[in-house]
């Protein structure tokens, strides 16, 4: 399986990056790695012995995270994102990861590898965390802002088969992001969508407030990329209250300092269940490749998880039964 | 100051709801509470003597949880709810409160308390914790689920008037609620109402990330009523999961049993800290007079702060003074 990963994005790229490469390279032998980024940069991190099979394309141009996703695309012909999507375009690799700017790959996601036929909008999808540490896929977190019910319906379908393809999950639970439960609730848009997905071929079980998506009982939660992208954001911004606040009480004082240091393990296991590490990256589901938007914070663990995931949508041709789901749902339509 | 309370309505009613009565208005004589419901069920939760400045109206009929509202409000009209609100249409209440039916309690609001002059949408408004203690105002959560920019615009006037005269802020910060914090970031609705609070007489300090609306860098943050709903579930949803799974790890084995015994202070403050009781109920901004919604799942504690809270609000003419600067703002807009 050839990935190709953009060496250059990322806060910590691109030593974090390369690590991670390096690791998966390593574990998995059918992989075939290809860094795009300053070779000068990503050699002193490739270990005593390069893996056979990474290989690497220089250039010295790359996209920050302040640039103007649209401009950046189309002005720095060179960077190591555009120069990862072309990879792809071209056949040189069968997807690609970037842990920098998150816009930026959409727009190299759109213009460059391209639409699969028939979804109009791509969706933008991480795993998060649940209480029974399974996770579920949230999406659409932002790559469409002003999404309309078809494009929901299609989230639904996409989510569907990657959370079975990718995830091992037997008809997974789709559920619809509302503020309530009850059937009709919600606004013109989760009402309309709420009609398409309950006649979708999925295992649509109705909507899912805020309060429940992260009990396990979900493994795909369908939303607008505006809601989608306020719950993933108070979800973080939650979480990281919560660890500051207790962190403060552990530190309060020796007796509480001696009860943290009791607590070590399972404190330390806690975190790790809600890393995003262990869940990989955001796929941008509805492209004509696997392409995988890693955490910008990623370290080489959660890349290499990163390439794992990727490597399975590719290997379970995720690209191609959604494409084939949805002309089969036009030609039911066209025929019904 | 005479507030009318929904005996009835909330999980633990009429027994938390009457006993926060009783300890508002023992603190407080210049309270004169009425208390709505079944007067044979209020009475044993009086206590010995019954405070002077409490009395009761007896009605047998109340509305549930699962009663659609407006249905509930149009038909029960003896209900403990419509008499509530009826206290404050016919002038013998300044203020109510219930913890019942949301739905129901909004539907009343605007069926019988009525809007303000000149505001086009009611908001729902709790006060959310953040990490610093001190909370800010979030509206609409609910009571409006397909907003308009301009309803927007007069969330952040509501919510600003409210700040500063409830909650003693000096020109609080006023946020908008978005995917992004740059300028021109957003939805089409986010685009406008940002281009219309910052033009309002407010201190709006621009777009705010779900990530970092609990940091306490905001007063009031404005979000439409689909958005702010996702928003606050996912806050509780999230807190919820950090309160399980840790609750899980300090019970796993003798040594964290005992870590656990060692924090419980500072267990009890985080829990305390982050406690809706201490914040008050979510009020509903744009009615002819305060109506508070206090928690579900209030206790007395939560009943008697909510009481406070709404007498705060009459005391200091919130409603008066937010008729007033719409009226205002529509001279100017008109004059301009």
């Amino acid at each position: 399986m050839r990935i190709a990963i953009d060496a250059m994005g990322g806060d910590h790229a691109p030593e974090e990056i390369v690590k991670g490469a390096v690791l998966a390279a390593t574990k998995d032998a059918s992989l075939e790695l290809t860094l795009v980024g300053d070779q000068s940069k990503i050699e002193p991190h490739l270990g005593e012995v390069r893996p056979a099979n990474i290989r690497i394309i220089h250039t010295e141009e790359f996209i920050t995270a302040d640039d103007e996703p649209v401009r950046a695309i189309r002005r720095k012909k060179q960077s190591s994102l555009v120069l990862t999507a072309q990879e792809v375009k071209e056949g040189r690799a069968d997807a690609c990861i970037s842990a920098g700017n998150t816009g930026a790959l959409m727009t190299a996601g759109l213009m460059i590898v391209g639409r699969i036929k028939g979804i109009e909008r791509p969706a933008l999808s991480p795993t998060l965390p649940t209480v029974d540490g399974k996770g579920f896929v949230l999406l659409d977190v932002g790559a469409n802002i002003d999404a309309k019910a078809n494009h929901l319906l299609q989230y639904g379908v996409m989510g569907s088969i990657y959370a079975e393809k990718v995830r091992g999950i037997d008809k997974p639970r789709v559920g619809l992001l509302n503020v309530g439960t009850e059937d009709g609730k919600g606004n013109d848009l989760t009402k309309k969508a709420f009609e398409l997905l309950g006649k979708a071929p999925i295992n649509f079980v109705g909507n899912v407030e805020g309060r429940d998506f992260l009990s396990g009982d979900y493994d795909v939660v369908v939303t607008d990329g505006f809601s989608g992208n306020i719950a993933l954001k108070t979800t973080e911004g939650t979480a990281m209250m919560f660890f500051s606040m207790i962190k403060k009480a552990f530190l309060k004082n020796m007796k509480t300092k001696l009860a943290a240091g009791m607590m070590k393990p399972e404190l330390k296991e806690l975190k790790a269940s809600t890393e995003y590490a262990e869940y990989g990256g955001a796929a941008l589901f509805g492209l004509a490749a696997p392409v995988v938007k890693a955490h910008g914070s990623s370290n080489a663990r959660a890349i290499q998880v990163a390439i794992q995931q990727t490597k399975q949508m590719a290997e379970n041709n995720v690209t191609k039964v959604i494409e084939e789901t949805i002309q089969g749902m036009k030609k039911d339509e066209e025929e019904a």
